[in-house]
């Protein structure tokens, strides 16, 4: 009945909700007050009729102490954020069958509509490494990195779920129809606003802070400098969620407010979806091994052969009795070294001396 | 002559000099010693005819003390460092009219040799950008990274150096002759060794010390795993200076070594040269004004319509009853507010109501 009245974020109402529980916060409300629409708004609302028609649909009503209700999302409350529509909300509506407590091990993979072919790949690899891996990816549903997290943690085989600024049962944007509909059937469609509402600016801000809220963490892929993603992160850090960002090119305008963002400080850089899971996987869970680069022929030679190579010069070439003064050895045993050197490859004796193979 | 007989970062002669001056250090190296060619080496130097053959050439010789010594190199000594060829060089062979002076606050663009089109643009952009605004740009005049910083900081009409693995007389690589002799004619090419002496892999590495040494900070713009462009790096942060990597797309080989070397903590992230310029210049010198993305028409509008904006829907109409509810304003204000939004393009009134123009 609340969910239905309110709009995203009003702290009075989930403020009530807790103190005096959700029907004392109905008789508080409907009280008159001056300039405000929700007592009229409250007395249309059929609480029965409603809970009843969604669950025709397939779709429950979670309140503030179910045993499924998200524990993440408690921590709206203690934000002490000037921004509005910081509150946990009256409740959740979710249509599918995977449970919600599922959520607190989830990673968000967001970013914007308006994605680059970069942009598209980098969001499936991470989202598919993180959900092949169990862990859920949730995003907003919405076209571009959204899209692209949503389907690729489906493709790895792992759970995903899309939290909407529309009511569950609704489609929005039209293009994600199969997507949505396979979410709603498979895991699960979330929103605070109830079944039939429409999507409005505010409801997609007041949507960002449920997916920071509901994840450990939120992978920021592309963004230009006034993406709506970035309100998301915004949450997210505000939340002491770790915030994850993707570098890419300095010259793409979809990178800018990544980098931007970065620039800030509190994020960590990611490049794949292995140090996502390092960040938000309990201690020592999936500790990523630092990239070393390949082990190169030259690291197989014995010391004394590396410090020979060291002193050939890589162009014009030298003799066997400079290299082996600057090597501080017997003239023999340079000449061995080079000689060593030459047949794996390493050196080659031209007119002159001695320089190194294939350097230009 | 020490500078003759040397090999890069023999820390023991460059502490005798400064402890009991080159004479004194070449009588202590010409004692026999085992298993040292030094001794050797300098009874073989012949310097005043080393430094009147310099001289002849246009080459002028360094030693720590000089009015043109470069005060940051002394830092050099102040490294305890478990590698080699750490100290402060015995001299420094330079050519060209600059003074080296000049260098105080300068920055160093390096990278790899085999950059890609994006490493290119980017690099040319900050090193133009840096060179332009007065800042000396120091780079190690090879093919690649270097080679476009140098460039694009004579494009812009600004200063730049090459250190050198090689003496500053010799050509490495062949394909940069023509810079690195416009550069000793114009600006300065500097070696630690002396004329003559050919590039060897232990050069690189000693020549990297000086790049960093030399400069405020580092930028770094493309390099692979194991680049040589992370050893200069890695120098600039034993010596505390300002490492700033340029992020790449994470798809991107030449990006990794960056990335990974990011993830290690400590370096800023730098997008453009206006960025550099804050990270090394004076306190509040060179201010950064953060991009903020363009101004939207959104935010011409009064409050109150803007909250009426926020109300109606994305794609579905919304009647003005309902907008005005959700807005809590008499249906007649919302009315109003949401005609001004029609005639200024926001929304658009179908059949049912009100929607957002231009959303799909």
């Amino acid at each position: 009945m609340l969910s239905r009245a309110v709009e995203p974020g009003d702290r009075t109402t989930s403020s009530l909700v807790r103190q005096i529980g959700p029907q004392g916060a109905v008789r508080e409300q409907l009280a008159p007050k001056a300039d405000s629409g929700l007592p009229d708004r409250l007395r249309e609302v059929d609480p029965v009729r409603e809970l009843e028609q969604a669950e025709r649909q397939g779709i429950r009503f979670l309140v503030p102490g179910d045993p499924e209700w998200p524990q993440g999302l408690d921590d709206l409350d203690h934000i002490d954020s000037v921004q509005a529509l910081g509150g946990t909300p009256p409740g959740l509506w979710v249509k599918g069958p995977m449970p919600l407590t599922e959520l607190d091990t989830s990673v968000a993979v967001v970013g914007s509509r308006a994605l680059s072919v970069y942009g598209d790949e980098v969001a499936r690899a991470i989202a598919g490494t993180v959900a092949g891996a169990g862990v859920p990816v949730v995003s907003g549903g919405a076209k571009g990195i959204d899209f692209a997290a949503h389907d690729a943690a489906l493709l790895a085989g792992g759970a995903t779920v899309a939290v909407l600024a529309c009511g569950v049962d609704r489609v929005y944007p039209e293009q994600n129809r199969r997507l949505l509909a396979h979410l709603a059937a498979e895991f699960a469609v979330v929103s605070e606003q109830p079944p039939g509402s429409a999507p409005t600016r505010i409801r997609f801000l007041a949507r960002n802070r449920l997916i920071a809220a509901l994840t450990r963490g939120t992978v920021l892929v592309e963004a230009a400098l006034r993406s709506g993603a970035l309100n998301t992160v915004g949450w997210a850090e505000q939340l002491s969620r770790s915030v994850m960002c993707v570098p890419g090119p300095v010259t793409s305008y979809v990178s800018q407010g990544v980098h931007e963002w970065f620039r800030r400080g509190g994020a960590s850089l990611v490049t794949h979806g292995a140090e996502v899971l390092e960040v938000v996987g309990a201690a020592g869970e999936h500790l990523v091994v630092a990239p070393r680069g390949e082990e190169r022929p030259r690291d197989q030679l014995s010391r004394s052969d590396q410090l020979v190579l060291e002193q050939v010069p890589v162009s014009s070439p030298a003799c066997v009795v400079s290299i082996a003064r600057l090597c501080s050895l017997h003239i023999r045993d340079a000449d061995s070294a080079l000689r060593r050197l030459e047949s794996s490859g390493f050196v080659r004796e031209v007119e002159g001396g001695w320089r190194l193979a294939g350097a230009s």
